[in-house]
């Protein structure tokens, strides 16, 4: 059975809707269900998808007619203008999360791929979360969510995420690094469909510290945190000098490295996959990608984004979502 | 006049003189002098380069007859083995480098291309540094050193370097932080040849610190810092989010990147220049290189060993050398 894809708008003054139709030009054999408002999406349709207005949505639409879009509320392209959105059109941005979340927990879609937000124009009307991330993991209720970041040739998890350079050191800690550790090996298998992982932990300090020379969190943590990991039966290893070890797992040494911090991580992907990369939300009971990139305001509306990184994460949300079906009774390790 | 570049063996018991030799069969056209002990190097001659003991050297060397080879003590094979450096060995290591930064400072040779070590060992017998560009910057009598990766795409300079990445942020301040743009400004006018170079600064912070909400040291230390050369007419910018400068540099939109912590800069370079990337140490009156690897004992005196690297750091002390020649006094901007 084909998957559906749940595509949320994302901000609709910034480039997701025009990324979005772009993509949908370049996915005619995919089923994909658009979430926001149908006037906007029939803005951006420069090439007449025929796309077809839905109060509701359920598994059965006959997607031979066309492409599915729900309007989360009334909103038209005079609610905003390019670079600005307006608090309706902010409510819109969180209502299409909302209702794509709860459609994949339904199971009427196999996997949500989000178009970009402002997160500063959201918090001005309410939203309290940091991103997509921290929503998404409350509206389905998760414990934890492991932001990685894929490309072809390198895949990072990242152990702490958005925060002060100085305060990785306090953040990291031999529970939480399990965790990590834990939800991206059974990630590689479940959603990647790697039979038998090669996970590799990178270290904080340079040269992974030398022996406590230069720091010691490789010793009092992540040596720990991986020697547990191991122990449960995960082939993990490291931490490993972080110059390097992004070279070796680009080389197929390893299939995914853990990061310490958002750098670390981002620096090589960003190198080798400045437009390819792909977020994704680990850890949730539902399938959920974005593109590693913001709103855009500066050429938003004028035809000229690259869909490039929405195209590849609408794709990674159908691949993650198939290997889920076929390999999610595979995973044994207790976490 | 052809430059003479001088090379140190580094730890006879690593990879040192074996690289050595090998970059010497492909480099034929150049004056070299090899610094050391004649039997070392002739055990890994496998050529059969013709190499000529000398006691003392000076430019007017025939280098029609052979390679000039100064032997700094009596050391033979029998006093080290594999992996296993002795204090005498050890001995003519250090007193290699002091030999090769006299013949450099007094002029009889133009370039310094140092063989790898092993800090420790020399530690062993009361060596103080903590490695060869401390050591150097001491016998040079050179105020301050940065130091700088090089490969053919990216070039990265480092603000701070072998420390604990929880103390990076305490050992930035805006004073060293000018001087380090400055040499290295400096350096890509004489030592690269760059007419107008184009200076990136990254930033400490992920998203560059998101105007103080990831920290604030691009507003109190990296962004004056830019501020004051950029007054004093250099070229430079930032600070920029560290996820995406290297990769801006790569494109061409810089000529190097400032790096503010080892693992920043050694990340994107190692990814992209993993056997190919030269130490260069900048602000010294000589010039001097060295590979980006250190003495891998586990493949000493195998015969395994690539000279990649060191290859490429002969040729760049050259490069160099030859730039400050023809460049050096173009350089106008007040240190």
């Amino acid at each position: 059975m084909q998957n559906i894809i749940g595509i949320t708008m994302g901000d609709p003054s910034g480039i997701g809707p025009e990324i979005i139709l772009k993509s949908l030009e370049r996915l005619k054999s995919y089923k994909v269900l658009l979430i926001g408002s149908f006037e906007v999406f029939e803005r951006f349709n420069k090439k007449g998808i025929p796309l077809i207005q839905v109060d509701e949505f359920n598994r059965k639409f006959p997607f031979k007619k066309g492409v599915p879009v729900i309007s989360v509320q009334n909103l038209t392209m005079n609610d905003f203008t390019p670079a600005k959105p307006s608090d309706k059109s902010s409510s819109a941005v969180i209502r299409a999360i909302e209702t794509g979340t709860k459609l994949a927990l339904q199971g009427e879609i196999d996997a949500l791929a989000t178009g970009p937000i402002n997160k500063a124009a959201l918090k001005k009307i309410g939203f309290k979360y940091p991103g997509h991330t921290e929503f998404i993991k409350e509206l389905t209720n998760s414990r934890q969510v492991v932001m990685m970041l894929a490309g072809k040739k390198l895949k990072v998890a990242l152990a702490t995420t958005h925060c002060a350079y100085s305060k990785v050191p306090q953040l990291l800690n031999i529970d939480d690094l399990c965790k990590v550790i834990t939800i991206t090996y059974k990630s590689l298998i479940e959603d990647f469909g790697i039979n038998l992982p090669k996970l590799a932990c990178a270290a904080l300090n340079p040269h992974a510290g030398e022996d406590g020379i230069f720091g010691n969190e490789e010793i009092k943590i992540i040596s720990p945190a991986v020697e547990i990991c191991k122990n449960k039966g995960m082939n993990v290893s490291g931490p490993f000098p972080p110059d390097t070890v992004y070279y070796n797992a680009v080389k197929g040494n390893y299939d995914a490295v853990i990061s310490m911090y958002h750098d670390q991580g981002l620096i090589p992907l960003k190198l080798l996959h400045f437009d390819s990369g792909v977020n994704v939300s680990l850890g949730l009971p539902i399938v959920r990608t974005s593109p590693d990139h913001g709103v855009a305001y500066d050429i938003a509306h004028k035809g000229e984004a690259s869909e490039k990184s929405m195209l590849c994460a609408i794709k990674l949300a159908n691949k993650i979502a198939l290997n889920r079906k076929k390999l999610g009774k595979i995973w044994k390790i207790l976490t």
